[in-house]
């Protein structure tokens, strides 16, 4: 366990004892609440405005933001009633609740450097480039369109305005878009670049595109409140500002992220609690990881995101994962399930929340063909092209290890190829299916406590609605 | 007019007497030859083994190649026999004239740094990114896909071997391909990422791709001898290596590339007329103009390269461009209509020939949507795209001026929308038709001559065939 310690430049951490005990909880933060009670240490609270630093020892500063600066674009709260009142006055768009799960994405900086909906120039190099080039001629990560689509009424009514409002569902202002520029929005190419296919069926385009308007507007965005979504959940929802206060705070000296929309299995925990193991061989004192299911739009068969958090909760509560050294939120951005594209963006959004390590699967944002019986993306395209991403080059990929269940230690292990008939390797259909159907899987699978939550889940949609299912998202999407 | 010094690092052009009379003339070079007849001043000849530096002032070096150096794959004489033998004992893939023509480009070094077909990390890299990083961190450019595509029984019978034969159509050995990789051949991904679309009726699609196998074959290229086609037009055909012996000869202190794929009318010849008229401006004392029409595939309703190059002559002829700065040669890339994506390779290309200047014009690389009433492209991306594409930032982008005919001086002119109405747009479908009908354009449209060849060439099409058009490509692929 030699350490490295040539990757670790002017490491010098503090005592353990001092990155066990700083550590910021939002209000009835449950997660965090649950590792307190299933911690071996003893945690204690700090707010985020009370920095308490319990040492002086000149931390390894985390990740810069892409760009060098975090973006945000909350207006201060001195300022609110006079853009409120500005907003009012100003013609206005109805946005859907994906544009809303967008406008919370860029708003907090995860699209650092971007400061609004994409103008056109933007738009083009992500479609073609995956990639923006700032002014100073660096390059950044920004592999999917972050872009507002209009319709030709809309369009006329906000031709002759340089500034504009959006409107949440709930007809409540909740931004004011300035500078605008309106440009075409061809979805055929769009859908092509992005997803590499244009068969139908790719959920996102369903359900966002495919009716939406002819016409994108660009511009920057100032948010006149933060976004909430009154679910129950805002307390996880934070923002990378926020983020990288716990990881300062904790002294972490590298923090690896973990994107997920699926509930947490033992696989998934072996390979998270394998990665601290493989980050402290390399001579880090504090890894942390970030566990980040994502948030914002998935599609009807995925688990929703309060039985996810249900979930992962129970994951935590039973020790399956280190509650040290674990900061669990939620990535509010919506799903497109757009494979190679999209697992860019959810690296790059990372790292704007301090990440300077990311984990990425086999099939990464993958899905079946809409249409034909394969896999819509080869499984190994993911992380091949996440490590050859430009703008990504200041990011460690974590390419996963293959788990699976093994049956001669009946818990998941990293496949062994050379006993290969010892494995017993469960899809997430196969998982859906055990839940479904109220069957067990194989003891070690999951921990007991978190099955019961998906078998819940499941019993719960055949109770409520014949078991059909619904595209899944936070409901209310509202500002207060 | 004050020259702009500071953009010329030490130039120092010799007297414009020598900047007259270094030129290489490749044998039977008619379009040389008739600059010669048609010029002013007098040319002399010097083969490309006999550089007669007429100076010895210190030249403004090209533009490097992409990647530092340019990449010949030809094998040394002295070394063919060898390499034939070799080639002659190895498992061979048939190649179709798409696949010699791209053999062609990426001997030459047109492709440089690319040396071979793409293996999968390239190839990813170009769908995805639309350039390739080096391994030195460096950045080119690299937006379409130079592949093989094999087919399940090609791929079982070279799947053993490291490297493999190339054979012409002919069934001549043209080139060896080293340490192989093979990798699964997605077409649906391949078109939508690189055209924008899957629309059935791409023509190099259905050309080139939709028949093709399911596997693609990257791997290092030795090409056996120089590639011909034998079809009268091989001393156009000149290498990068080539063309930049003559700018060096010709003490080019600026090239400005001009990519076409249809006959040059006396809006072009404005357009490159003014361009130079501009670089003068800018304080360069001998720009040099590569016309440079692209001689690989192209779909049916395309000029033929036989014929356009005839017109082109003519217009040389005709005096319509100064011969003593334009230099004529063949592109020999086939052509993907793939718009924004593709004209990224054709500035790309002309780099590495030692072009600094593009000229880029609506639509470039364009054409109408397969199976919807519109332009595949919207007409102002190609330059957008263009513009901020990564590895072209060394490149200096010259967007085109509209010319249309200008009826109140009865010649082409650049459009003045002060008294638009003074203006006719004659689209290349107009020109068509004018020339089928065997109708005569307005005056000052096109030089005489040149209109001729295209009046011939419809004539001998209805002629021939009763007017039905075939894939344009040059028949005879072949080698010495």
């Amino acid at each position: 366990m030699a350490a490295t310690a040539a990757v670790l430049p002017s490491l010098s951490p503090s005592s353990s004892a001092a990155s066990q005990t700083a550590v910021f909880l939002p209000p009835n933060q449950r997660f965090l609440q649950s590792l307190r009670q299933t911690s071996l240490g003893g945690l204690s609270v700090s707010t985020p405005g009370g920095s308490k630093r319990r040492s002086t020892t000149p931390l390894r500063a985390l990740i810069a933001p892409d760009g060098g600066e975090l973006v945000e674009l909350v207006v201060p709260e001195v300022d609110r009633p006079s853009k409120q009142a500005e907003a009012s006055s100003l013609p206005y768009i109805p946005l859907t609740p994906i544009d809303v799960e967008w406008v919370h994405v860029v708003s907090e900086g995860w699209a650092s450097p971007l400061r609004g909906f994409m103008r056109q120039t933007e738009y083009l190099q992500a479609l073609h480039f995956n990639s923006l080039r700032l002014a100073d001629g660096s390059v950044v990560n920004m592999s999917v369109p972050i872009v507002l689509a209009i319709d030709d009424l809309q369009k006329e009514a906000i031709a002759t305005s340089s500034s504009i409002a959006l409107r949440a569902p709930s007809g409540e202002l909740i931004a004011i878009l300035r500078n605008i520029e309106i440009y075409k929005h061809n979805k055929e190419e769009r859908i092509a670049r992005t997803w590499g296919t244009t068969a139908p069926g790719l959920p996102y385009v369903e359900e966002a595109l495919t009716s939406s308007g002819n016409w994108l507007v660009g511009g920057d965005l100032e948010v006149l409140q933060p976004i909430k979504y009154y679910d129950g959940l805002d307390q996880y929802r934070l923002s990378p500002a926020q983020l990288r206060k716990i990881f300062e705070e904790k002294q972490a000296d590298a923090v690896f992220a973990f994107q997920l929309r699926n509930p947490v299995h033992n696989g998934h925990a072996l390979l998270m609690t394998d990665t601290r193991k493989r980050l402290l061989e390399m001579g880090y004192k504090n890894p942390i990881l970030l566990l980040h299911p994502l948030g914002g739009y998935t599609k009807a068969d995925d688990v929703p995101l309060q039985w996810r958090m249900k979930q992962h909760e129970k994951v935590l509560e039973e020790g399956v994962l280190d509650p040290e050294s674990t900061v669990v939120a939620i990535f509010p951005s919506p799903m497109h399930y757009a494979g190679p594209t999209e697992v860019q963006w959810h690296a790059k959004a990372r790292i704007n929340a301090g990440a300077d390590f990311y984990i990425v699967g086999r099939d990464p944002a993958g899905m079946g063909h809409p249409t034909q019986k394969r896999d819509l993306y080869d499984p190994d395209h993911g992380k091949l092209v996440l490590s050859m991403a430009p703008g990504l080059e200041r990011l460690n990929i974590l390419p996963f290890k293959v788990a699976a269940y093994d049956k001669s230690q009946g818990k998941m292990a990293f496949f062994d190829p050379s006993r290969a008939e010892d494995f017993l390797f469960i899809s997430g259909t196969k998982m859906r299916n055990f839940a479904k159907l109220g069957e067990k899987p194989p003891a070690g699978f999951m921990c007991p406590e978190g099955w019961q939550v998906l078998v819940d889940y499941y019993q719960s949609l055949s109770t409520n609605n014949n078991g059909s299912l619904t595209t899944q998202q936070p409901k209310a999407v509202a500002s207060v």
